[in-house]
């Protein structure tokens, strides 16, 4: 994302039409800056809190990783040290409350909600965040190759389809970590039976552009069902039960999982993919009206 | 713990005696040594697997967060990068193999199974671990001011009762960071109703043993149940509803919360207070008798 908002692309870059994916399926990809034209504040908001330049981690990255219990889903909130400007990963539509206290007890500027792809088993909470921070501004979509500036930190964005055909992995070279989506779990990866996903694709996603990472990255997945937190590309090359057999092997693997339908998927999808504002199911529709 | 295994202390520091605990109360905080004696293995288990300096932290720290969602406490993995020696604090039996498997697959040697206090929710996996990993000595008891050594990592033992009379804080100057137990939680403190616990006593510990700490200090608590996974000095300070009040308002709010009693409270002591090698419920005694 290159400073200014894009509200939609004209073309994709070639590396994503190699993978065979369209410019529909970034429709589903969205980030959210948190600074608004429609909401009539035209700059980002600050919160007043004193500088807690105690929180910084390496290089100035504030990190903190959050969880919902329910879906097992994991939330990333990163944000520069020195500007405070700050991104929310994969947030939840129920916790959305406690990531914005949190933003905002850290004295951060939220400047983007970002997902990794439009998720089955939960809404994100993306949309009730551009609420509650207020000011937010048109979406803006990524590809390939994009890089998602806060303060003086990066991400890039790649592309990893296969779990849904919009996944992205965002990558932070200076900090080496990756925050992978549902593509790379630890020790599994994301399913490929719905939402237009592909074992194939999958495999193809994850080595080119996920283990083909250094091996000392650290890799933090958008779940996990077991109380892990974090892996690494060398354990996941050496010890992940799929994604270290051959491709076949592979696709043979993911084509005969036989799991349940996901739950939520009815209620999520269509919220999803306008980004948890609008489609929301009638609880959490009051819930987000009157806030 | 100065290189020589203590099975039991003769005395108690002035700093103990002056916080009003006694000796028997460190009976029930309780470190193990992985490394045997009573099981015909007096030398460390080392496993063969390749190093994996990829995994290393700031310092040659390796670290890892995990999280048991039914009873929502945090086990933290630690390691010295280079020499491999790692310890595991606040294990829950359910998972001890996980605990195991991840210890095994980043090619470490547990040198130690810590617990911060005697757990009323969960048991411990302690005793599990011990004989998952094999080998293990006798266990060893920790006082104020003791250091326990891994590698070149040291952990300051910090006593901190309140919440039970057998409470430690484990502190690393280097990594600055330290592990709280249920003494201070994120925007909370462990409860004061039960297993000898006292508000004015916590209030005590935690004002002079961990707020006192440097405000950029990382602390990771044995709990959370809206998935936050980590908080610092500064925060607290500023944030924390309880801790930020006087004595009295503190006693008042302790003395008034009127919570269920733990579910688990009943099968949990009698295990704990033996770091869960004997007194298990039927199903746990007959996993850990089939291992």
């Amino acid at each position: 994302i290159r400073d200014t908002a894009r509200v939609a692309r004209s073309s994709v870059t070639s590396v994503l039409t190699s993978q065979g994916i369209g410019q529909a399926s970034l429709m589903y990809t969205s980030v959210i800056r948190a600074t608004v034209q429609s909401w009539n504040h035209s700059y980002p908001i600050r919160f007043t809190l004193r500088t807690m330049s105690a929180l910084a981690r390496d290089n100035n990255m504030i990190f903190r990783q959050l969880f919902d219990r329910e879906s097992c889903t994991y939330t990333y909130l990163l944000a520069d040290a020195n500007t405070k400007d700050a991104v929310l990963i994969d947030p939840v539509i129920e916790l959305a409350e406690r990531d914005a206290k949190t933003v905002k007890e850290l004295g951060l500027n939220l400047k983007y909600v970002m997902n990794t792809h439009v998720h089955a088993d939960h809404i994100t909470g993306s949309g009730l965040l551009k609420k509650l921070v207020s000011g937010a501004t048109a979406d803006v979509l990524v590809e390939h190759g994009d890089t998602v500036t806060f303060g003086n930190q990066k991400l890039e964005v790649r592309c990893t389809p296969g779990h849904t055909n919009g996944c992205v992995t965002y990558v932070s070279h200076d900090q080496k970590f990756a925050f992978t989506g549902d593509a790379l779990l630890i020790r599994g990866c994301g399913r490929t039976d719905f939402q237009e996903g592909s074992p194939e694709t999958l495999y193809n996603s994850v080595h080119s552009q996920i283990l083909s990472l250094p091996h000392e990255f650290m890799l933090y997945p958008a779940h996990d069902y077991k109380g892990q937190t974090v892996t690494t590309i060398a354990e996941e090359k050496k010890y992940n039960p799929r994604l270290t057999k051959n491709k076949e092997e592979f696709v043979d693997i993911m084509n005969n999982l036989g799991l349940a339908f996901p739950k939520k998927i009815d209620v999520s999808l269509p919220a999803n993919k306008v980004c948890g504002l609008h489609n929301l199911p009638e609880d959490l529709a009051a819930k987000f009206d009157a806030k």
